[in-house]
């Protein structure tokens, strides 16, 4: 295997300072299921981050897991989610929703977003449609910010679909399993406490910036009614809580988890400069941390061997999408390695 | 809080040696989903362990995860799950197999374990009652080892159980996620291969013996089609599964799991003495690192806020029973103290 | 096969006036999925009946189908239902509670009820430990009325656990299959515009109380939201609503459903002191349609060929508890009939 | 409301000798839950028809209920069902499936009709992308004949599909609410023998084609075990199984199924023509029971409050796509009264 891999942003373990608090506490006698010490010192944390001093925080391992249990604790049970066809719970989560019950409603995907004019359209038209008691009502919007495409909503846009969830009474969820690559991008022009206040709930991923699972659920207003309960109904309760309220207590102390953040972009930013510069075109304009380049047969077979990427699309002509991701751990050296292959 | 805490046997964090193996491995750029090499060599190290070289095995989070998903992946839609009335499945884990649309069907617990005799009469008498068809089909028996109880199974009694559902087609799952304090125990008289052929499926718990988190299943023949699937689909997959890789792998080093599974049944037996010593009497005579002395109000006041322990169960006439356990982590000074306050 | 059968009360077609009604109105055109004339004159006659002009009323197929889909609609994802060991949703349904999700949580059966000072205990033993938020919250109580055991609730032991009910916000519903046979035995203490007060949601039984199928079922306060989608989710919603709407438009006509049931109660009542008169036993002094003798073998086979009955239970000195129903189709011929075997 | 009404094929009660033939039977003694003499007739008569003496037939009460159910059924549960993206169980059935934990699996509509080709095209992009152990499996076609919008597969369509199931081990499963409309199509080149060897299940329709409600499951190789289980938990037996039994009993005697379907279509020919020669376009050339003429805004005036017909789409233009169902129940005088009014 090439030492090389720009595959995905969970190809390494996590960040050294959270290697060490678990080193440093790990004797430290502490209860169980979230009610340690370091899991409410991750709460505090997480609430002054989101400049919400009652929100709600939530610690699950992965992400699946966390779309299907908060989807379905925030749903009733006749009601679907919407999301974009590309949604990573439309393609990638085999079935998670469904095994809960609940019908994805998917409309068109722009570079991975979903378009808030197309989204009050399908829902005027639902209603208009006199057959709509046999069908899923919705009851949930869910974006994925930033989405699996790289791209980000605008606080403009968030706004409008925030609106159209209020004015429907649909809850309006954010996946944030790549939270931290959004709010570190150039183009992202919302903090972590406006995106909180625009949405019913959210996660901020750990598991692809820096930690080794976890991802911390936050409602900024409030919970689903015994949603401890819904978690361990879902098998999403950790019994040693310590484990991601250590990791979560670590990357909220001193801005660690926007730090790691921006190096990844940093990083995916040069590659994506570096691309640009031989002349190799991206299939989207993402300015997060995972970058698309459409390499031809002679350019995969230069990169062979070299370097570690994913084959996100084969196109008819031959050529392929790629994906390269950085993350927290991508480091100056190896950038320079792979500008070295192009 | 008291520092010295006997409530359960996942108060601490890792095995150290665990903690040095992550951090060793921190920054080696390792594939996903359990595609890893540290994953590929945890699942050989426990196949030799089980004496299986066939047996595939699957690493998942959290016990009530493990449990939902192997007992869903092995039943079909219409079959039920027998277990003690006082199993786990039935009990703490907040409906999570109903949940899956599968019921449990009870049996009496004799101090946490089913009589093989009573499962059969129990089964015998379901098919002889003609509206069978309109009542839930038993598809499985699940059974914990070492019990909630903390005792255990003898390997007749296993046997008799196995035959009973090889007789009826049933599928035999065990919940193993104290399995290292059950084979570490005097009374114990199966090994890890005898019991590994007594059933269609059991799970090496990791999160209370050792590890931050991770249970190890086992199918020693063949696992249910696409379980892959079936993981990610219960939210269960691990997007890092070196996380649990490393782990499994750190603990069936040079065994790992088996001595320090075998330093919470010293320490256990050696609590166990201090009681009756005491004069304390034990509500089950338990040979594993769960102990149940029954406490009087005047022995609860002196051990009040200067050590931990759970309560299981106040008695009618005042008195509690309670649970004190020792895990990997307990040390020979912990018990000592814990002597002094006696 | 004999022509006397006393083997339950749905061994017969419809009332004779529903089937006068069906082919009266045969060639109508109506609207589809409850939209039809007949059950709106249906749904306005159970609200007089039920003396609540603004209760909520939906026709579904079957019991079991009716118990499914009112619980699921009523519980929250996480919740359970109390019923007795004995209710038919803990026996009889095929796990069709639990396959939308729901575990059933059973209490100790006297003749088929609930005691509510069991059921307080039960509640408040259930908060009393610690660990509740890991195990299912009861959320709704179950009883049926008259019980699987014919025997009913008297007014004051509703009142009670309906008063439970509103301490805990649990909802309470009511199965009513046999809910004629139940209101119009001597026993009964209650009025249906009285039971129906004391309940969230309960259903007047067609298939066993004169209709070919179809149970009404009746939210005293209001439906849950959106009940007609769920109802279609449930597999529950008849293309020709008609068909439910004009048999229990003709059960409610001129009080047919009441005279019939009193016909079903007179018959079992004769056929109780019959098997009084005869010394045989009864296994429960049960005041409706469902009677239950203990016969010995001598007896079994002096009736064996010539009537047809149900075995309910086998005692462990031989005898059976049999079952021997009435309905609104059962004729005093019939039971003189069954006198002559005696 | 006019007296005139072509909205559905379920807008009258049942064929007349339905209802005699309930009437006949009303007061015989039979068992429950399918185990009558009726239902036993039943299902020799359509095993008879179906030209399969071995197939196992069950039969069930709508077809929400029954596409759920034999989904559900032959489906293990990570897999999910292919369908047209207008099928019905993709469309109007509440999300009944998704309840059931299942995907549906959308292929683009061609007139109601997916294409052989681009279903294996679909199939083998699935299995190219990498990443597909974290999608759903497909593990069933569902087609329905006639569609939604009236359009028959021919036989060697139907051959083809099978033909790609058979290879990936996918089943086949056909609904057939109108299936007796389809079968008697000019433009049908299959028997019902024929198509019941080319599929793993599929039912024939009765709420539609003359039954009051019911619709007979047909498994021409086997069924899945215990289904009669699968069907009571999923709330689909009726106690009165004699309900459906007789009526398919009355459907299948002298070819009545066959006879009344035919009837359907020979008055939506004259429908078709009808239209055709008033120069309204129509917008699927639909070889069955359901028609669809585009009407502008003065045709719709004109036939305002004087027949009622289906709205089924409303055009960018303004114009209506609406439908005009016959049924087994539409009379020559129906039709001439629609002529007058065109």
């Amino acid at each position: 295997m090439p030492t090389l891999s720009f595959t995905c942003d969970y190809n390494e373990g996590a960040h050294p300072l959270i290697l060490q608090r678990l080193a440093e506490t790990n004797l430290v006698q502490e209860a169980g299921y979230g009610y340690d010490s370091f899991t409410q010192s991750a709460r505090e944390k997480i609430r002054a981050a989101v400049g919400i001093p009652t929100a709600e925080v939530y610690f699950l391992t992965g992400g699946t897991q966390t779309n299907a249990t908060v989807i379905d604790a925030l749903l009733k049970g006749y009601e679907g989610v919407i999301a974009a066809r590309t949604g990573h719970i439309a393609v990638h989560e085999a079935g998670a929703i469904e095994f809960c019950g609940h019908k994805v409603l998917t409309l068109p995907s722009h570079d991975g977003k979903i378009d808030p004019g197309e989204l009050e359209q399908y829902i005027l038209e639902f209603y208009a449609d006199e057959t709509w008691p046999h069908m899923v009502c919705p009851g949930m919007v869910y974006l994925s910010f930033p989405t699996e495409y790289g791209t980000l909503y605008t606080k403009a846009e968030l706004e409008r679909i925030w609106d159209i969830c209020q004015k429907f009474k649909y809850r309006l969820f954010i996946d944030g399993a790549r939270l931290g690559y959004g709010l570190a991008s150039d183009a992202c022009d919302m903090t972590l406490p406006e995106l909180a206040r625009l949405c019913d709930a959210f996660y901020i991923g750990g598991t692809k910036v820096g930690a080794l699972c976890g991802e911390a659920v936050v409602f900024p207003r409030k919970a689903p009614e015994h949603f401890f309960t819904t978690v361990k109904q879902h098998g999403a309760l950790l019994a040693k809580g310590r484990l991601t309220g250590i990791q979560f207590d670590a990357l909220f102390t001193d801005g660690l988890y926007f730090e790691i953040s921006r190096n990844a972009i940093l990083r995916a930013m040069e590659i994506k400069k570096l691309f640009q510069q031989a002349g190799i075109p991206l299939y989207i304009d993402s300015p997060t941390n995972q970058q698309f380049p459409i390499l031809d047969s002679r350019q995969m077979e230069k990169l062979d061997g070299k370097v570690l990427f994913e084959i996100w699309e084969r196109l008819a002509d031959g050529r392929c999408v790629t994906r390269f991701a950085t993350s927290w751990a991508t480091t100056e050296e190896q950038v320079e390695a792979l500008a070295q292959l192009l």
